[in-house]
Parts: C-alpha cells; sequence; structure tokens
C-alpha cells in the first residue's frame, strides 16, 4: 500500500486522531445549517444524486450571476482537476513550483510533458515578471495557483492579469486554482470571474471543502465559459460524482457566506500572532494571505514526526518541489489550539535553535 | 445542459419526487445501523476521507478471507470502471449488448476501439457459445456483466468460466461487473472469488449502492489479483474519492450482509407475481434473475412519459444498443409499490394491446 503524503490523513490513529494542522480548513469547522444538510442528505441517499447539481448550479448562479452552464460540479476539486486535464489533453503544461502535488501527479497521468518554473525563497515565493516570460508558445496548458498552496501566497493581481492575457497571446488555456480564496485577506484577492468570458479558455477551480470545513463530504466547482471545454468535461467521468450529502451541504454552504468571512476576522490576528511565534522561535515565516503558513526550522528534519509525538500533526513539506526536508504548512486553527502548537514547537526548538 | 439517460434521476422533480422504479436497488432501503453510519459520517466530515479506506478494506478482507490488496475502493462502482480502463488503456474491447452505457462511454473516453457482440432476443439475450467465439486475439478488455444491466439475466456458470478461459488464452483482461450480484438468485449466481490469483487480469467490480440502497452516497470496489494493474488503479485519481459518511456506511453494510438477503426473500416471489402480471398485459418479458426487470410493451413509445404522468418513473431501454423504444426496464420494490405500477401498466395498456 502505497503511504499517501498529503495533508489531513488523521485515520490511522482510529480515536486517538491528532490535532490537525496538516489540513487547511476553516477553523470554525462546520456551519450548524451545512450540518443540518449534509444529515437531510444521508436520508435522502436511497435515491441516486441528481447528476446535473442543479441547486448547487442555481444557488451559484444566483450568488455570481454567472450563467449556470459555466459550472460543474465534481467529488472535490481534485476530480475536476483530473477532468479539466483529462478532457484538455495538453501536450506541454507549466507548473510554478512548489505547488500543489496533484497537478503533476493528473499532468503526468495523462503524460503531459511539463516544464517547471521554480519560484524563489527570496521573493517570498511570489510570481514575478521573470515567471512571465516562461509562458511561451508550444505551451497547451499553464497551471496557477492564488493563494498559492503550500506557500499561502496570492499572485499580485497586475502580474495574474498579465499572466492570464500572455497565456491567451500564446494559446494556452489557463487553470488558476482558488481553492483557498475565500479564506484569503480580500484586499489581496483578484476576482477573477469578470474575466470569464465565452470562448476565454480560462478555468477557475473552487473548493467548498476548504471554505466551510466538509473535507470529509468532497465537492467542487469548475468555472469557464468555454463551451466546447465545459461540455466535454461535464461528459467527462461518471454521471453521479457529487453525493446527495455533498449537494444539499454545497447548498447549504452557499446560503452561509458568512461563515468564511467570520473565520478570516479569526484567521488573520493569529496567523500574525503565529507568524512573530515561530520567528522568534528561529524559524523563517513566509508571510501568508490565508489560512496556513510555510516555515522553515533550520537544521530540523524530523519536527513533524516529534510533534506527531505529542498528538499534533502538521504538514512536512518535504516533497514539494524546490522546498525540502525542513520545510512544514501548519493551518491556522482556533486561538487556543494554535497555542498548543506553539508549546509545542517551543518545546522541540531547543534540539534545532536556542534564539537567545 | 445534457440530458442524462440513466435511471434514478429523480430530483427534477422537487419534492413531488416520483415513484421510481427506474432505479434497480434494494427495496428494503437503508439498513438502521447504514443510516447510523453515514449519520457519524457526516459528523466527522470536517476531517478529509481516508485516502486508503482501510476499514473498509478490512471489513471486506474479514468477510471474503482475500488480502486488503486485492481491493480498491471508489466513488461508485462507475469511477472504478473509468480508473480500470484508464489505466490498462485498451485498444480494442468487447461488450456484449445490450450492456450497461458506462461501458461505452468509459471505453469512448479513452479512445478505445469497441466490438459489440450482440445478444440476441430469443436467447434471452444470454451469452451463448457463440458469444465465446467472439473472444478473440487482439482484444485487451472483454466486459462481462453478472446479471447483465438492463436484462437481469446470470451468465451461466459454465459459460461465465469458459469466457474467462478464453480470455486468459488470447491475452485478454477480463472485467466483470458484479453490481448486482447480491440481490440475485443464489443459486443463479457463480462466485468468482476463488478465480482472483496474483497476475491474473480478471478484475470484478461490485457495489454497496444497490444492496444496501445507499446510491446517493457513492461506493464501489473492484477486487483483483494482478499487482501492477491494482496498484496502477489506487495510483489514479485523487487520494480521497471516497466520502467519509461513504466510508463508514460501507463498513457498517459489511456487518449486514442479512440484509440483501432478506430483499431477496421479497424480491422474488414479486419479481414472478410482475413478470406474469405484465405478461398477461400483453408485454413480452424477460426470465430475471435479480431485483429488475426488461420488459417490452409492444407498439408503445411513450410508456415511461404516461406513468411518469401517474407519478411513477420506469427506465426507458430506448438508448440499449440492440433494444430499442418499446423496451423498458422496472425495478421489483415492494409488493404494494408493484402493485402500484401494475395498476398503472393495466390503465394504460389499452393503448397498445387488448388481451381479451
Amino acid at each position: 500500500m502505497s503511504e499517501p503524503i498529503h495533508g489531513g490523513d488523521v485515520w490511522r490513529w482510529g480515536a486517538a486522531r491528532p490535532l490537525d494542522f496538516s489540513a487547511s480548513l476553516n477553523p470554525m469547522g462546520m456551519a450548524p445549517e451545512v450540518r443540518q444538510a449534509a444529515h437531510r442528505g444521508v436520508e435522502l441517499s436511497v435515491h441516486y444524486p441528481d447528476p446535473l447539481c442543479a441547486g448547487l448550479s442555481r444557488a451559484l448562479s444566483a450568488q455570481t450571476g454567472l450563467p449556470e452552464d459555466w459550472m460543474v460540479w465534481g467529488n472535490g476539486a481534485a476530480a475536476l482537476l483530473e477532468a479539466a486535464v483529462g478532457t484538455l489533453r495538453p501536450r506541454r503544461a507549466l507548473l510554478f513550483s512548489p505547488c500543489f502535488g496533484e497537478y503533476e501527479r493528473v499532468l503526468t497521468q495523462f503524460h503531459c510533458e511539463i516544464h517547471h518554473h521554480p519560484l524563489r525563497s527570496e521573493d517570498s515565493f511570489d510570481l514575478t515578471g521573470a515567471a512571465l516570460s516562461a509562458i511561451v508558445p508550444g505551451l497547451d496548458l499553464v497551471l496557477l495557483c492564488t493563494p498559492n498552496n503550500p506557500t499561502g501566497r496570492c499572485i499580485d493581481p497586475a502580474l495574474l492579469s498579465a499572466a492570464l492575457e500572455r497565456c491567451e497571446q500564446v494559446g494556452a488555456a489557463a487553470l488558476v486554482d482558488e481553492s483557498f480564496l475565500e479564506l484569503s485577506d480580500p484586499e489581496r484577492r483578484t476576482n477573477l470571474l469578470p474575466r470569464l468570458r465565452p470562448g476565454c479558455k480560462l478555468l477557475l477551480l473552487r473548493s467548498l471543502t476548504k471554505s466551510h470545513c466538509i473535507p470529509g463530504l468532497r465537492l467542487g466547482c469548475a468555472l469557464c465559459a468555454d463551451e466546447a471545454w465545459m461540455s466535454a468535461i461535464r461528459g467527462w467521468g461518471q454521471p453521479w460524482s457529487v453525493s446527495v450529502p455533498a449537494q444539499l451541504a454545497g447548498e447549504a454552504a452557499m446560503g452561509r457566506p458568512d461563515w468564511p468571512e467570520a473565520a478570516l476576522r479569526l484567521i488573520r490576528p493569529e496567523r500574525v500572532r503565529m507568524t512573530k511565534a515561530l520567528r522568534e522561535l528561529g524559524c523563517t515565516v513566509w508571510e501568508s494571505d490565508t489560512n496556513f503558513l510555510l516555515f522553515r526550522a533550520p537544521g530540523d528534519r524530523t519536527l513533524r514526526e516529534r510533534l506527531l509525538g505529542r498528538g499534533i500533526l502538521i504538514r512536512s513539506c518535504a516533497d514539494f518541489r524546490g522546498l525540502g526536508l525542513e520545510y512544514y504548512r501548519a493551518a491556522i486553527r482556533t486561538g487556543e489550539e494554535n497555542t498548543t502548537l506553539l508549546a509545542a514547537v517551543r518545546e522541540e526548538r531547543g534540539t534545532w535553535h536556542d534564539p537567545l
């Protein structure tokens, strides 16, 4: 059996589940309406799911003003990434690394040649003007992620705009993963919805998993105005990919846009506090725009294992291209939980650094 | 938006859901333990699902005695069909028609050339010796379904065995869809588990959806002892394809093997009664071995629509290769519900036949 390396794998410990900072979710948990809707979904699961996810599209259309046929729903954003790549069948794609590992896995699955443009630590792993020059003719697909996983950095609006224009110029489709957008600082976000227009191969990936803390239900959305691509994605895969509990929970989640907003009010000061505290403990911490942060514990390759011994799970970033064994990602959780993490790191830090 | 044509699409009518004979499910509904487990799964859905589905494999291994690494779980059997084909990448595949439409859709999605061997109405749409001769060198994959959807017929054990041997001889992988096996007459089933052995490219598809009436939760299983194929299937697609409610419900379902058994005691006499009654009304009805039946209403191309006007949904089989506009499939439900269907057909039959 292969060992999964993604965050959020809390099951192998049975009832003694660790305090999980490895998955980056709304620290407020599930809204009551969302939980109730999911339970109602269980009762209705004696029926097959609606293949069209009509209720979800109706709700998102009402919220965004976009036509329903610009939306496709899937069993998590990861499933839609696969459908988008499986239907586009790019021969060459561009990734900006470090980035979410599923991009590379899915592209490889479909035999796509991958160009890696490394983001630099000294640039805070930000996209820069130099990155734009990597968008060249011959590319079929460019993947962007804002805020980026695992760095937590939003792409600068002007650069994002320039990158998308460059994609159009060279004839590459653009896939922008916005999975963590709703848990990011509003002034750092770019609203790409106005850029969607018929015939434009710009596809936005959204997830309700993070913003509404329902990762166990699996629900994601692809937004794109290119009719041919969307029609192919809709025809890709089985008709019943989104379960009944996920559909009903998603509809309820769209009725609670205040839920991720309230989470933001919790996340921002806590992120500032955690960034400061981890730096004081000798870590390098990259400024994050969202609900998780990337840090480096100098010389420490076993911090994850030692914290796990204390019942706390963080994400090792050793498998991210361009990072390494001393890099870790931690979610911003509630104040009390973050204090627990910081105290544990403080007790472990002796082995790797003494700031005094 | 494309119109889905599969059974079970009861959502477009809102709260006025029709009485659904188009999906073929355990007529007893969900077992209480399964329902409770799914609700517990909702509460635990603040976590990502276990990518390994360890609890499910443990339970199935205990039940079957097979090693856990011969099992892969998916978001419904349909998702595993896709993974099986996506990893095998057959150039040429053989289908026995009529059969479940997803086979053709998935094979086409992966650009596979499809050979159709037609099953004949006068053979009760059974696999015969002649069908075996269609298994020829040059085929990479042969798909079999027992009991077959939409005919309800189990493949004769000796013929099934011969077909699988022939697949091995010509070097074709064999995929046997057993989605409805647990709701089929025990004396008509073939237990293929003993045929699984390392290196043998025989893959069995199972579904808990039908036998435990949880189609809205999405859960299927692939069983195969070929290490290379299984490892590829495990690596195909996202790590979190099976939701938490589906995993917990599935574990609970395996603790209730008596649930589909009890359903069988209900299904068998009801199927005999429905077969007889529909024949008396002038329909051609094929002898079914399972929880649904295929029938033909001579000259009637709109029976589905007229029954829908009465709040009853059956499956039109017009889109099945080898069938046509007068063919329909109906699930066996509870006695009272079946009586409702028969009464409605009786009232509509005047338009197509007067047996007197």
